[in-house]
């Protein structure tokens, strides 16, 4: 077979501000494969389905940055991704294997470290997206959190970012157990699915504050946080003693010169605990019990869970745009090709 | 007998930054006392032997504060103190028992609530400011929190104030375990009793920079804060993996506006937990093993730990002062009365 078009999303240009399309990222058309003869010295060769854009790329696209692997300029973009195996010669994965794992955002790869990979059964017969999102690293994320630091602290919840990934299945979570659930967003109509969500207090902070939802409904046992910035000063000034504080994510800083955290004393003057949370150190202990407990409730419409798919590789130049804008609504995931 | 003079030390105007001396608290001698005819309703009546003066009791003196019960104009300050009981109708005290607990900043006392304080027996024959000290709160406070908080994250840590009563103490107990250790303070001669206490790296944060300090023999797995601003964002960015961040004291902020926490965002990617931690809340946990533990030690010389005893209560207002900004040489007590 002739080898064709092998598209790839290449790392352009380090943005000061917010990922900017069509200069942080551009898509090449310059390379082919020959897919039934590239080497593969003992990896697989997978055809890339589905690519998650998460809010963590941002700091991936940082020279100055606190990953031990940023995006190398000229180089693929990478991220969170289900392929299908074609060729194999790794004993451990067959020809028509669905993976998940990190990818690089292209069309076709060779992937020769899959330590980190995971095979995907489907057995819900769910869509392959949905293993990026309720099924995937963002639920995971809500899980492990929540069954590791989700401690009796008290009732009631704080969660930002309500209407994304991780917050509106913690807000489910969190419901399961019976705690009272306040959660913020950005637009009417994420509020709208946070109260879907099933979440007491939904509100969004660019049109009420934050700080008199939080006095009239708080005080608050444990925050999740997403945003930082003045969300964060809020939560710590509503926060009641022996609180606890998950540091999942700070987006409010990822685009610019973070905000100072102004009541960074409450920590002292509360005993606060908090944490800075990344999914992957809790996976060995809790990612089990996600995978007994998750997909099956998702493939029976028992976690609602929302998906804003794009197709085909040119879209992820807007996509990184719009997961820092919050202009997704519902997980964003680029749909590369069908299985 | 006729009635005595009872001085005592009054709360007399909110200070706006550091409290000053004649102003802040005011001594006052407008009140007597029959020491075998004032009625105790119940409790006991005490002599004050020695009160500590402590870097909180400035957050005490804030118009807007964080305590529950913070000092009142016109009333007698309060803190941790040493007396001798002269009557009692409590029948779990004696005549001639010595008792710690919060005192009021006066020479003689009805105490009905005792529900928090305790009878030191001092059968190691200490000098009883000792027990406001290495063996009293400061003590416990690095007692309890290393055997709370320093699992085993690495073997780094970073202790400001380290000449102060509960960092020189921390740095022994780490010294104890093999740990190595980096500590700071505000003068030559601080820095010479650190090393005294056997830290392994002793700088004076005012003529050595914290940061180039941190990176050179950092990183660090374990940060105990009683400074915040600058301090914290250093030990923030020289932080490993992991770390454990315990909030202990945040002194650049007490006395004007605190520096807001530039760094915040290594929490996240870092994964840090942080806690902030107030003694009283381990007691129950720690007390115990620590009464077996430190006094002996004190006795026998195995621990260095130092005292700034100052004499009566027209003492109190210059070393609140003094405290704040460490010009106190070693714990800071008034010694009120002798035994």
């Amino acid at each position: 077979m002739a080898p064709i078009t092998n598209a790839r999303v290449l790392f352009n240009e380090y943005p000061t501000g917010y990922p900017e399309p069509g200069k942080t990222v551009i898509l090449d058309k310059s390379k082919a494969i020959d897919l039934e003869n590239e080497p593969l010295n003992g990896g697989v060769l997978v055809k890339i389905l589905a690519l998650s854009v998460d809010p963590y790329l941002r700091g991936m696209m940082n020279k100055e940055h606190h990953y031990s692997n940023p995006f190398q300029i000229g180089e693929s973009i990478f991220g969170g991704g289900i392929s299908k195996i074609i060729r194999s010669e790794n004993p451990k994965f067959s020809v028509g294997d669905h993976i998940y794992g990190i990818h690089p955002f292209v069309e076709y790869a060779v992937l020769k470290d899959l330590e980190s990979h995971r095979k995907i059964d489907n057995s819900e017969g769910l869509p392959w997206s949905v293993y990026l999102g309720v099924c995937g690293m963002p639920g995971r994320t809500a899980y492990h959190g929540y069954k590791e630091y989700m401690q009796p602290y008290g009732d009631t919840i704080f969660i930002t970012t309500g209407a994304g990934a991780v917050g509106s299945f913690l807000i489910q979570l969190a419901k399961l157990d019976g705690l009272k659930v306040i959660a913020s967003a950005g637009s009417e109509e994420k509020v709208k699915f946070i109260n879907e969500c099933g979440a007491d207090v939904a509100f969004n902070y660019k049109t009420t504050s934050t700080r008199d939802v939080l006095k009239e409904h708080g005080p608050i046992n444990f925050y999740w946080d997403h945003v930082g910035g003045d969300s964060l000063d809020c939560a710590l000034e509503a926060a009641a003693h022996f609180a606890h504080f998950v540091i999942c994510g700070l987006i409010s800083g990822y685009n610019g010169q973070p905000q100072p955290v102004k009541n960074f004393g409450f920590i002292l003057y509360k005993s606060l605990t908090v944490n800075g949370f990344i999914v992957g150190n809790l996976d060995a202990k809790h990612g089990a019990s996600f995978l007994d407990f998750v997909p099956p409730k998702v493939a029976r419409g028992e976690f609602k869970h929302r998906e804003d798919v794009r197709r085909g590789l040119e879209a992820v130049g807007q996509t990184l745009l719009d997961v820092q804008t919050g202009r997704n609504e519902g997980k964003a995931v680029i749909v590369v090709a069908d299985d």
